[in-house]
């Protein structure tokens, strides 16, 4: 890190990801070429858009220049894609023309030996030495929904809805997948980061910056391993205060030598992690698609206060899974006062499960579930709320209803729905709407559930 | 189970699962009534179908009869869905008529307390004076895909195509989640069973049917609780000799006391059910979902010789992720032999990943990447490959090269490969057409592999 956490520090990220014009280094019309890609993302793009390249004076329709030191206006981004050793020059030309933040997309340094390491070092002292902020090297670049910019070499990244998701991953293709499948859901996401090689911009410095971007609220982490652990829970510390932060930390089994050669770093021990998270406050998933999960949770809805979850649900089996993987990991399913048993009792026959998780099975309609979720989201017992449903569809009405409920209640509600895919998309979008994050699977919401509880203690433990 | 393990058990049983005519007792023309889904899922069944309902001469275009003892023809299946109390004697008349087989899909049984179970008991006793075998009650009944038969309330399961994979449940709503999944995949089910209060029909004898069943190659269980935890453990040995068993037990965080209320059966401890799966050569799998991969992927591959993988990647992020979740589960990956290094090094330049997992990343060609496979899959040291691959897409050129090196390797091959859904379904059908099947995580890929790898054991171990 260049600069010290501090205005400084926070205003050149920000004029990275916000730049008012953008360079393509290594731009190319051959679509079998990173540059080609890397140009092809910007198209849409509100701000200026150069490709350089001294072998073409028009690439993809815009006007192309030999050198960056040929473009007109002022560049605020350079997106990089030459050969690892014609970046030093490319920096150097870059600090000349007074680029204020570089993505070099480029691999084949520091990852790969010595001489990459070289090179690495080389660009480092040239951008410190212009104030220039670099994002990678190795990287796949990033996206900036709210910007309109997209910044990497993957066109579909385009696709990203405006959202309040940020993640910074230290793998192109995890960031991807996180990318894809919020695509996938209309998940909206404020940026997409991929840190790479991290030869300047870090997790920390993310964290900082995240945490005072006013477009984030939820801050998505994959980690390989981190140089710094301090500074990292230093800063996660500082961050958790002010909104959520869940990590992918990869690397269970054992020390990864295949993660530090992919960008270099080492990975260290699981159990070093699952303290580190602990101690800042970090809250931690095992996949991908958790991360996601969990994120989407603590995007929809405020942390509950405390880890009582009460389970309304139409069919026991999926009933009994949310409450076990709940339970497994430290939450409880609460008796409901005397008041909300004598009612659910009085609405439900005995072939029904009236404790919770409740099952109203063959006992199901509209107004009967209505009201039972109404009735537990009513208990002073209960701090989430968490309804399953499958196949009865659900109609606007009861989404309608649903969405007033948990408004008036206050409590979080999450809904597990599950139909074959093509059927659930309109029924998913319409509860979404209404606030209400919507999840697949039994496994899948209760984890959902456990990270934003697990986000709520951290919010009430004492300082 | 009234009768002891043998041919009149495996006759009785495929009786019930393979019926030329189906009455079902309780048809009805309100779409509110289970009696109504329960007839609409038989429309397209190639057998008889009796609608029987003392209040009505038709029922959705069926000629109706008033009892099951005025229809004119033989019957062999009884789908009733009448209140609890007339179970009894609906059974008497169904003995009567000579009926073998029903679906009790009513509820209010053994699991809402002492007058249900009385009634259980009712039905059993009549049941087995008359030798007719009993699924459920508190069961959605059974789908049968290559007999066109949905024996079910719901008509969409009619949509399950024909395939290898029997799934038994104990909850409705599991086999469900299931059923939509394979939907939704386009993955094949032989048959999909839901157990309920398994009165008669249980576990044990349903592993022995199976195993004799030639249209299921692959048995997923869904598990609450067993009542004879030593039976299942002798028919699931016998059973994996012939074909692999995959079981998800619910209810690892303790007791649950929902799954007794739910079908009427004690949970216990989740380690003595982990010992259980151990000693019978069960693959225990965590979620749903991880059901149906492991079953897919028995489905589509042999058991690999052992547990060796090579990861062929173009993201070193994801591949890293699937080398974790198989180190962590006590998978290898394996250093190869001198002769693939050699080679390999030769064809990737340095700043790649040229050791296990292989990434190709920005020396990605489909001709680089093909090469790679083929030399792994060839390498001594490996027992099942992964390929990973995004945002590239997957060219009808490379599938047909894929499917003709998976095939002269003889070992399994699985596809990791993920794009926003919309766009991925065709390229994953080309995959799987091939027989390689296709997932869409690092993770869940590497849990199928781990599935794989641990019936490959189970068959290897000495008796």
């Amino acid at each position: 890190v260049f600069l010290v956490v501090g205005l400084g520090s926070m205003e050149s990220l920000k004029r990275l990801f916000y730049p008012h014009s953008v360079a393509v280094i290594g731009a190319s019309d051959n679509p079998f070429k990173m540059g080609y890609h890397c140009l092809r993302s910007l198209i849409g793009f509100r701000g200026a858009v150069y490709p350089v390249n001294p072998n073409a004076s028009t690439i993809q329709g815009f006007k192309a220049y030999p050198s960056i030191l040929d473009v007109p206006g002022d560049v605020d981004l350079a997106v990089i894609v030459v050969p690892a050793r014609q970046v030093p020059p490319v920096i150097e030309e870059c600090a000349g023309k007074g680029v204020k933040g570089a993505v070099i997309i480029t691999a084949g340094f520091r990852e790969t030996g010595e001489i990459g390491a070289s090179l690495q070092e080389e660009v480092v002292s040239i951008a410190k030495r212009a104030g220039m902020r670099i994002l990678g090297p190795n990287t796949f670049g990033f996206v900036n929904t709210h910007a309109g910019l997209n910044a990497t070499f993957t066109e579909t990244l385009g696709e990203l809805e405006k959202g309040d998701i940020a993640v910074v991953t230290q793998s192109g293709g995890v960031c991807h997948l996180f990318c894809y499948e919020a695509i996938t859901q209309g998940l909206g996401v404020s940026k997409a980061v991929g840190l790479g090689n991290r030869c300047d911009v870090d997790f920390p410095e993310m964290l900082d910056y995240l945490a005072s971007d006013e477009e984030t609220r939820v801050i998505a982490l994959h980690i390989e391993g981190l140089d710094n652990p301090r500074e990292f829970m230093e800063a996660a510390k500082r961050t958790v205060k002010v909104k959520p932060v869940v990590a992918y930390k990869v690397g269970r089994a054992e020390v990864n030598r295949e993660s530090m050669s992919h960008t270099g770093s080492m990975a260290g021990d699981y159990r070093l992690y699952d303290a580190l998270f602990k101690q800042s406050g970090v809250v931690d998933v095992g996949s991908v698609v958790e991360l996601l999960d969990v994120a989407k949770a603590l995007s929809f809805l405020p942390p509950p206060r405390g880890g009582r979850v009460a389970v309304v649900s139409v069919q026991a089996g999926p009933a009994i899974i949310i409450s076990d993987v709940c339970k497994s990991n430290g939450l409880t399913l609460p008796e409901f006062t005397e008041e909300t048993r004598r009612r659910i009792e009085s609405l439900l026959p005995p072939m029904t499960i009236r404790s919770n998780p409740v099952d109203l099975a063959f006992a199901y309609s509209v107004e009967t579930f209505m009201e039972v979720i109404r009735l537990v989201a009513d208990d002073s017992n209960v701090d989430v709320v968490v309804v399953f449903q499958l196949h009865h569809p659900v109609a606007p009405v009861m989404v309608d209803e649903l969405v007033g409920v948990f408004r008036e209640s206050g409590k979080p509600f999450l809904f597990c729905f599950n139909a074959p895919r093509s059927r659930s998309r309109e029924e998913v979008e319409r509860l979404e709407k209404g606030g209400i994050p919507v999840y697949p699977t039994p496994e899948r919401v209760a984890r959902a559930v456990v990270g934003l509880v697990k986000y709520g203690r951290v919010l009430r433990k004492p300082l």
